[in-house]
């Protein structure tokens, strides 16, 4: 895990998105941006989703992988993935009979990186709310 | 929805919410949870206001401090603060004629640890968001 400083110097590489949020107001433009990711983290079915593909064995998951922990039709979680796809938080890549989603490690370090309190110390990433 | 305290003290009781997403699934609990949270931020102008108040000198902003960035009316600034207040990102203390809000930062700092890619080598943030 990159510490708080390499954090912020890697996200003042990116042109214009963005500081955390706690540093400096985001532009209409940024706030546009990442409004669309967090609405697609806004549900629950979207939030397990992301987090079974992100943590399954190898970062990857196909529908075959996730499904059995959902009582929805296939077409609901494939809604879903589309979505999630959509926002630029997941990708598929089809082989053979499926399709297999990883998690944008780029995206959600973006989304972490907005949110933390800028005088957190890296070390309190991890740790539990207190 | 929980207020912020009983969302606060919710999570203290989920032994381990949350881990990274990447690191383990999300149970569905911990996901309605925090796409409260991430619903509140799917909004451009929630996202702005928020990132008015977090980064205003001292930590605190009225309406009277943010409401010139935008074009809209009192009423629906009013409800997209009370959106971020009721899912637990700002808290809002009145003094005088005015309201105060800050940023919730433990909640901002579990929003972050929960989606912070914790495996992942740092050069891959400068791959844009979408």
């Amino acid at each position: 895990m990159p510490n708080q400083e390499q954090l912020l110097v890697l996200l003042d590489d990116q042109v214009g998105c963005c500081a955390p949020l706690v540093r400096e107001p985001l532009s209409p433009a940024q706030a546009v941006d990442l409004s669309r990711a967090f609405k697609a983290l806004g549900d629950p079915v979207r939030l397990r989703l992301l987090s079974l593909i992100a943590s399954h064995p190898g970062g990857e998951a196909c529908v075959c992988d996730v499904s059995a922990a959902f009582d929805l039709t296939g077409p609901t979680i494939s809604h879903h993935l589309r979505v999630l796809r959509e926002a630029g938080l997941i990708t598929g890549e089809r082989r053979g009979t499926w399709v297999y989603y990883r998690a944008e490690t780029a995206a959600l370090r973006q989304l972490s990186a907005v949110l933390v309190p800028d005088e957190t110390p890296a070390s309190g990433i991890s740790a539990p709310l207190d």
